[in-house]
């Protein structure tokens, strides 16, 4: 059997966020529905950075925000991904590296420019996300490299996936190498209207076992099982999976089986800034605590530290070492 | 007599800085010296960059800061500073002009690309810059419009501009427009460095009348006058100028004119985040209360304000509207 190099292999589209803070008004003046990600062509892009105030370009992405999350635990992390060869690429592919994430899709020479998500943030600390897909879109079976897949623990898919094309059947030739290689999958649901525009299909791949471990929100869930009941929710959810974790920003999450329902609340904060990342930072924590093979409570623990360290500053990655400070505050795998 | 249309007008580099947190060890591996800004060509920029943590971008080059800061107060301003017509040329321009600032300088079409400063913020919240010149370099005295000079109050010129050999002959012309017209002149040593390399010169500016007012920092002063005594180099100082602003970091500022003293403390912060752009902000507010006629406490007050937003943030540009923060601490001009 091939040996574990990697805890947590993740793949998503490889963008670079360009954050501005605004006005609610703002959004209702442009079309955004707050709290959402819209996707969206270059005409619009431009449009939308026309209008934005001075922003802020930082690596985004919500698996690969996970996964740089992953590696600032200490954990052993890997990334796929496409960007362009040109000035954003390079910037993406200098953050995960440099974050110590292994990232060696081959970029794209020509096509679309590397992907950009243009985040405004409201002073409630909402984000309301509008991407232009760009290179990301063109992520392709091809690109899923078998034996990377087969050495990692867990591989770690983003509902957002199912946007560009070909990027879903590299989703399901990555997660049937992973089971073949005896390993366990994660996706996360990513954003209520992609629920939306994807819901049997997700709901095929949970309850055909593609996906082994569920990552959602409140809202996604809701979305899922077409129900603005929660506990109507998670009764479904639990028929559907054997294990999930839906997060409830301030309250914290609760971990699903079949058995339990583990509620873990939310890390103390001291001033919301910028939730982007949130969900993503989450999930890193949660994924460090499984490949440690940590308790659900634990898990969680190390899913609510980390999303508390990335909502208190602009820009969807750590600021600082999530190792450092989950040893600060106690937490060990 | 031309009416004023801007209340300040900066000439500067202008650059893209891109920030990454590492400890101490970084710099002294690196041989940088923490604090300072130092020159560094392309090979080098990229050797540096290949070795920072994740990045984030943000407009940044002192003088633009500063006018950036101007405009988030509400006041009328313009930039003078040359980028190239490329990514990061595009990013400078968005911003400064999102930020309400006039900005026409003609990017350079070739030659060398847009400035970036590496800045490496330690755990301590100072930052330490590496600046890669490239386009700025070749502001040059045509890319000065009399016109737009001569309707600026206040124009504000940063010493950086003496590293780019076509820059000085700018900043002078600029000068002399702007006092034929009956407008002050402003300069900020910029780094006690900086300073070092072009001292007689600047003397030179200060005892000539040449500028009106000086901004330093303690550092500055001290190597401005090479002597390690404040109060020494205060002393020279009003022999040398009629109006200057010594900035102290948590200290404040102490204003200094031929007749008068006048220290204004800090303002409070919550958390030192990242010392970048602290001077630049306090020079933004400080102008915005001489644009308005103030007193010298109030003016010094403005400038604290804006230092205390910048330094709790990453990046060197304000992340909220100073007007509404000046109106919610009880300051106005």
């Amino acid at each position: 059997m091939t040996s574990v190099q990697y805890d947590v292999l993740g793949i998503g589209n490889a963008i670079v966020d360009v954050i501005a803070q605004a006005e609610e008004d703002f959004l209702v003046a442009h079309g955004m529905q707050k709290g959402t990600m819209a996707l969206i062509d270059e005409a619009r892009a431009a449009q939308i950075y026309q209008a934005m105030g001075p922003t802020i370009e930082s690596s985004g992405g919500s698996a690969a925000n996970t996964i740089v999350g992953v590696a600032s635990f200490g954990a052993r992390s890997a990334f796929v991904g496409k960007i362009k060869k040109d000035t954003l690429g390079d910037v993406f592919a200098h953050d995960i590296r440099a974050s110590g994430v292994a990232f060696e899709t081959e970029p794209a020479k020509d096509g679309p420019a590397t992907a950009r998500c243009y985040v405004v943030v409201t002073p409630d600390g909402e984000r309301t996300m509008n991407t232009f897909l760009g290179a990301a879109q063109n992520l392709h079976p091809r690109d899923i490299d078998a034996d990377m897949i087969a050495r990692a623990a867990i591989i770690y898919l983003e509902g957002y996936l199912w946007d560009p094309k070909d990027a879903k059947e590299a989703f399901v030739k990555a997660a049937k190498i992973a089971h073949e290689a005896g390993r366990r999958v994660a996706l996360t649901l990513s954003d209520a209207f992609c629920v939306d525009r994807y819901r049997d299909e997700f709901l095929n791949l949970i309850r055909k076992g593609t996906v082994d471990i569920v990552f959602a929100n409140e809202g996604e869930l809701k979305s899922l099982y077409q129900t603005a009941d929660f506990h109507a929710a998670i009764g479904q959810l639990r028929n559907d999976t054997r294990f999930a974790v839906v997060t409830r920003s301030e309250h914290g999450c609760v971990v699903v089986t079949p058995a339990s329902l583990t509620p873990v609340p939310a890390f103390p904060i001291d001033k919301l800034v910028d939730t982007t990342g949130a969900g993503d930072l989450f999930a890193a924590g949660f994924l460090v605590g499984l490949a440690h093979g940590t308790d659900h409570t634990t898990c969680g623990k190390f899913g609510a530290l980390a999303a508390a360290e990335v909502i208190q500053h602009v820009g969807a990655r750590p600021q600082q070492s999530l190792k450092a400070l989950a040893a600060a505050n106690g937490l060990r795998g």
